[in-house]
């Protein structure tokens, strides 16, 4: 099947001839991306309301046109990427119903009784059981890909499957490359130019971690990641949680998921320094934060050291003191990319509506440039802290 | 057309009819290959001279049998490999004449005019280019397929194209595991077991720091590296030096290639112990060891800055200590890789004839012990090594 667009006409048809729907049924159809880069179709049975989510990828990042052409394969490695994370996380990503590589689209569970947390995030919603979700697919998904359960040779199949160039690149740039320069992509608040200038630019010493960050990025085939973990990837309520917009995904440092899903969190718990809301809320709602945070990162290790005691088949999986300076090195390295992405998402090209939600500049200022402080504690100082709670301890105690 | 195996006969046969020598010709045929996973033959025009070596995978490990199945799909990356190789260090590799990857073979350049570098050693012949040589093969070769260089989609391209499990997984094993375990595979002097059983294999720190060795090897892809770069692999003489045997070739760590190269150096520089050369003799030749050591390693790194300097592509290459610490991370690395690969070719399955060489096992066992020492204390105190002078100022004062 040669490739097309699908508008909301012909993508009816598609679903009927793929046998997702009765060929008699009545369909309704709503386009709901986000607009930047796919096509995000749901399609919904009038008379009973089953309804499916079909994900289309242009040959061109969508919001900026065809001057920045992405791959149409990411597509392909996406769909891979949720059946393996599928296989091993089940239940936490959308089950895929119909795939079709050649039209770069997949048809998948539609999640839309579950909010998107990051919006829900930003209204101080709770949820229950995320950390302890989150924690199962991270230990799982990293751990049953890499070198230390998989044969080696397995492993390298899934080097070369998710060869993932395309959108590496955009992280390469956008995360560990504009954000150190006044780069032309970067988004900035006027209100935090002169800081940007006066300040963060002329650190060196961030650039230098930034660099040594990205090298591990470039060239570390450690596990296979999800590759954009924040809290707009993922839908949850109280009961359920499902990771989404796997498009990144390839194979590297295991340590770039629980970084920048954290690195989020934190951008979420300054981002109230910018807000109105009665003190009282905002303590409470940044002490279920932190209990989160802790929870999370506590949670992932134990679970990766179980996996691993459990499952092992490389030898040196079995030598003492390996797994826990394995542990170790992941956890500093996570420290280092929470900071990556808190940087990114101040002054970047995509920032995070938690900040951006705030009207007045100088206002978002304060709350920007306290980020990027707070990044630059964790990223000079990754290599001291003990643990998650040096982190989040630190977060009380300065924020 | 179909993979046959290739005899004395058919091989004539094969090289008529692809042209490489007139129909007429009469030619005659050598089988001059070490015998252990590959079939070399020489073929030679009698009336002329005119000579080309014919390499030809075998399924399986030749010496081992079907029992050790072996894709012939490393003909194809090792003669890819030797292409960008001559493309970056020209006339530091074979010429390629003729490649056909169905019957996994390539024919090229005769360099039997040289000889292998390992028997000149131990025969203390002296190779004064050798250094200036070799550093430009490493700077060039292992630069030039790096992300610092390259685009970072062309980058992975490598990646994707030399994914090399049976040959990475011989390393993996022979390199990184055996050794430090009392495995069947391993091939040990009766008189060492001892040893091993009493002092080496009671050392889990040795142990912790060849998984940390092993970690990388597994997952940084940094460079296309040689991967089994000793003395071996080389034919030189006064004048000329050419690298060959790139059938390990993969996208691995830059270090791996001038670790094993001086690794392989320090056992021939230690070999002398157990021979009766008269001492004289022996101080000249290890003085020569000591210096070609020093040459290469600081050659290497000043081509390589050099290389960069000139030739950088990612912005991150221009980050001020950046080069510093990749070139320091390069040298601790490859302290790391030249230890493992003086313990391997002690009690591993592949030995070095520089030291099994000496018959009296007794006295074989005292030059073995003291390369496992010396390898020991390379491994170990690796971070603390100010630069090569280092290593060879410690061995010169302690052998």
């Amino acid at each position: 099947m040669k490739y097309y667009i699908l508008d909301e006409k012909n993508s009816i048809e598609y679903v009927k001839q793929a046998d997702l729907f009765p060929k008699e049924a009545e369909l309704e159809v709503r386009e709901i991306g986000d607009g930047n880069i796919n096509m995000v179709f749901q399609i919904r049975q009038r008379d009973n309301g089953k309804s499916m989510i079909v994900k289309q990828a242009y040959p061109y990042v969508r919001c900026v046109g065809e001057s920045w052409p992405l791959t149409l394969d990411r597509i392909r490695i996406e769909a891979n990427a949720m059946e393996l994370q599928d296989k091993y996380a089940p239940g936490l990503v959308p089950k895929i119903y119909h795939r079709n590589n050649e039209m770069a689209l997949f048809i998948m569970e539609d999640l839309s009784h579950l909010g998107v947390m990051r919006p829900g995030m930003l209204k101080m919603r709770k949820y229950p059981k995320f950390a302890e979700h989150i924690s199962t697919f991270m230990a799982n998904t990293l751990y049953y890909t890499c070198d230390l359960y998989l044969d080696p040779a397995d492993k390298k199949k899934l080097v070369g499957e998710f060869i993932n160039s395309d959108m590496c690149k955009i992280t390469e740039d956008l995360i560990f490359t504009d954000p150190y320069y006044d780069a032309e992509r970067n988004n900035i608040n006027p209100a935090l130019r002169d800081y940007l200038e006066q300040v963060f630019w002329k650190k060196d010493y961030l650039r230098l971690e930034a660099s040594k960050c990205k090298y591990k990025f470039l060239t570390e085939a450690q596990s296979l990641v999800h590759g954009d973990l924040h809290t707009g990837s993922i839908f949850a309520d109280e009961q359920e949680t499902k990771v989404f917009d796997t498009e990144f995904a390839y194979m590297g440092p295991a340590a770039f998921d629980p970084g920048l899903l954290i690195g989020n969190l934190l951008i979420n718990y300054v981002s109230w320094n910018g807000k109105d809301e009665p003190p009282d809320k905002i303590e409470d709602y940044r002490q279920y934060l932190l209990e989160t945070i802790n929870d999370i990162y506590e949670l992932f290790e134990k679970k990766f050291r179980t996996n691993w005691d459990q499952g092992a088949q490389d030898v040196i999986a079995g030598v003492a003191g390996y797994q826990d300076y394995y542990m170790r090195s992941l956890f500093v390295d996570m420290a280092g990319y929470a900071a990556m992405v808190m940087i990114r998402r101040m002054h970047g090209l995509a920032h995070n509506i938690d900040v951006d939600e705030i009207e007045n500049l100088e206002r978002r200022r304060g709350v920007q440039i306290k980020v990027l402080e707070l990044a630059e504690e964790l990223l000079m100082n990754r290599q001291k802290l003990a643990g998650i709670r040096d982190v989040t301890g630190f977060i009380h105690d300065n924020i």
